[in-house]
């Protein structure tokens, strides 16, 4: 056989499946979710011996919303499902994850090659021989798709796949069938780290544009700095803080970009949500000359119906593929780069006040004599109880929604699906969370506001909470 | 505005979404299953003065399994979710009804027209401005699908999607975007009962098959029939039972075909699924000379792994869209008006004997002392149990292959995923199943057999059915 002559010739032979799991370990994946099924099962065996352990869950839904919490939490988790009835569970999860850029590795469990060229009829199967639907459809919300059909490319796809889901941050999808999992490849290939860094940009793009940041930004008479979603996704918050500290500038978060920057530090000036702002902080933003925009997703819930009134002739966008200077696009271009140089060439800039954000409940909330618990006086309480490095994950709407006047302390993790808006979500989300402190080891509490209604679509998920003997607020 | 122009040109003006619900109305359906979101509410506020009820799931992946449940047995059932998140999750189950040939409407509420022709950045969206993504993927997992973006056509969209929906058995998907739900289109197209039959078959064509059925059967030394689930997914259990009755032949059934024949019929000879058939009948069905296989899903699980023993040109197979006679294939033709005419015209027909299938237990059981509840003495036992008409439910795996050895009273109806086999169905199967029981008023039980393994997938729906009132026996 082909294939004998091949393991004849690998240096280091290793199993395909501890391959992608050693791989899996290298990114700092720990704990890999999903739920067993028969074309899996042989897959899972080899899970401890690669330093993995099964999460365990309790249907595929709430497995992927915790690959989400996970990944929030360290950077990238696993998600394991069988063929047709276990993966397509989880597409709204992962639809969730591709939307809200999280990198969860999805990897399906499929029926032996052989059955699948021949068109057996399989259970898990629409009866139809259509052995490709179920992976089109993944490779709608995936960033890269991996099909491991043949031990030859496998650790070139298993790479791949993996460097897409972390430079993305976005999930991708790879099929394992049974006859691939125990295919021997070349294991000295493991000896050379995934290179997760992305392209530097071209340097003279880079400076171009460096170059008319520093240009408009120390012309301008008020400009502030204005933090999203994709700062946390696409890794700058290194620059992020470092420009918020050494710029002095008036610092905000989008809801979404909650958690992004330090909320105690001086800087410091609330949310930004257009009509949906902290008090003050909607005419503070507006009135800036300047709105430094760093990684923002302007959806309608993160932007409070779309109620910004912010002019893109007053804008510079940094984003993880492109940079935007009022009108002027510069494709291709990530900003981590630029966002670094610009940071080692700040000159004096003009620094205008600063709204001061508490946690204080406001007065006729102190005055009142009601008992009943208002959102005023709910979400300043809550800002008040959080400790530092807490995980903090919010159920779409009410909670979610009443998170933005919470003042968090230093390090708090900020969970919660703005754009996707998935109910039920949280839960599952918690789970991963939790999981993912305890592997840090760090202390985190995680807690969670969820309502009785979203609660019900997930709710069996605390039973892998209990299970697992975590500890999570809810 | 171009659509008042033509409001006013309308003879019985009535809201698209009645226009639906009533056309749901009309095919027998009471109750909707679903979950609320923001793109479907307005739409639901609709269904009481429809005369339609509104199930109320806990989540999307059990509303589907409910409404998949009700459809075996009400005939028909009907889903709506919202946009994205809601419809992603119900997929599983709409595979699992595409695979299994079960009619489910499934109507999803979107955002309004004008924001998905913008690529408006909503929640629930992938935030890349692609409102077909979610369309495409069910598209593949439909038999039909109707984007009600317009009132000119949304009626012929709508009779169609209904249309094909019952005539092939499987789900359709049918989009409604918020500013459709209100826009009034022609009631009058109402009065015109939907057409559900099939196009005839061609008379020449169908004469041909008839006869050459009919040369093979009477020339056969031992011929039996052998019924599966098309025959009850493709309406055609009048003729088989008309076949069964005027032949006198042995006639068997195949896992997925258990409950499509009267099996305290004296023709009632057993299960044939190959290795994993009743005791005596595979050795019975195998030595046959004519096999007159009606509706066959020759699948792994339906077959005992693939351990059929019959030779084609032993068989003629009836579909509903094709006949094949040894290795004579007839496409475009329905087995309905073929039966009904091989019926009509039968002769004398050599008839075989019959295998005594009965609940009796096993000798090895009667006579045992031990405590252990086993396989060989439940199953029997159950089917003593069971009574006529009872609804009769089993999860994939331990609990549907028990039910093998169970011998039905009249009329039980079997429900359970053998093709499909996604773990968790059978609760909200479960839920459905006792919902359209009770609109049946006909005094049926519903029972369910599931493991807790399979519970814990979707458990949250006993709260539905006790918040319905019902009272299954799980």
């Amino acid at each position: 056989m082909a294939s004998d002559i091949v393991t004849r010739e690998l240096k280091q032979p290793i199993n395909l499946v501890e391959y992608l799991y050693r791989r899996l370990h290298e990114v700092g994946i720990r704990s890999v979710h999903g739920v067993p099924g028969d074309y899996n099962l042989q897959a899972l065996d080899y899970l401890p011996q690669c330093g993995l352990s099964w999460a365990g869950n309790c249907n595929e839904l709430n497995a992927g919303y915790a690959a989400d919490g996970y990944a929030r939490v360290k950077g990238m988790a696993a998600l394991i499902t069988t063929f047709g009835v276990g993966e397509l569970s989880a597409l709204n999860a992962i639809a969730g994850a591709y939307s809200e850029y999280v990198p969860i590795v999805h990897i399906v469990g499929q029926p032996h090659t052989a059955s699948q060229k021949d068109g057996m009829l399989l259970h898990h199967t629409l009866g139809n021989g259509d052995y490709n639907v179920f992976a089109d459809m993944s490779a709608r919300i995936s960033c890269a798709t991996a099909r491991l059909n043949d031990p030859i490319d496998a650790a070139t796809l298993i790479d791949n796949a993996i460097r897409e889901c972390w430079i993305q941050s976005r999930p991708v999808y790879i099929t394992l069938p049974t006859d691939m999992v125990l295919k021997k490849i070349e294991g000295q290939r493991l000896e050379t780290p995934l290179d997760l860094k992305r392209k530097p940009n071209d340097p003279e793009k880079e400076e171009y544009v460096v170059n008319l940041v520093l240009k408009y930004l120390h012309e301008a008479k008020d400009p502030i700095i204005l933090v999203d979603a994709c700062a946390i996704r696409h890794h700058v918050l290194e620059e992020v803080h470092d420009l918020v500290h050494k710029s002095g500038l008036p610092t905000f978060v989008a809801p979404m970009g909650k958690g992004a920057v330090n909320e105690t530090h001086a800087n410091y000036g609330g949310v930004y949500a257009g009509d949906g702002s902290n008090n003050g902080v909607q005419k503070r933003v507006e009135q800036s000359d300047l709105i430094l925009s760093i990684g923002a997703i302007k959806s309608d819930f993160n932007t409070a119906g779309f109620t910004y009134r912010i002019g893109q002739l007053k804008s510079i966008d940094f984003h993880s593929s492109f940079v935007r200077i009022r009108y002027s696009e510069y494709p291709n271009i990530n900003m981590k780069g630029v966002l670094r140089k610009v940071i080692d060439r700040l000159g004096k800039l003009n620094v205008g006040e600063i709204p001061h954000i508490s946690n204080a409940l406001p007065e006729h909330e102190l005055d009142s004599s009601d008992q009943t618990i208002t959102h005023a006086w709910l979400w300043p309480n809550v800002g008040q109880w959080l400790h530092e490095n807490d995980i903090f994950i919010t159920e779409t709407g009410t909670a979610n929604f009443g998170a933005w006047e919470t003042r968090f302390p230093r390090g708090v993790v900020a969970i919660n699906q703005t754009l996707w808006g998935s109910i039920g979500y949280s839960v599952g989300a918690c789970f991963g969370a939790a999981l993912a402190a305890e592997e840090l080891k760090a202390n985190q509490r995680t807690v969670l506001f969820v309502g009785d209604g979203s609660f019900q679509l997930t709710a069996q998920e605390v039973s892998t909470m209990l299970r697992k003997k975590l500890k999570p607020i809810m």
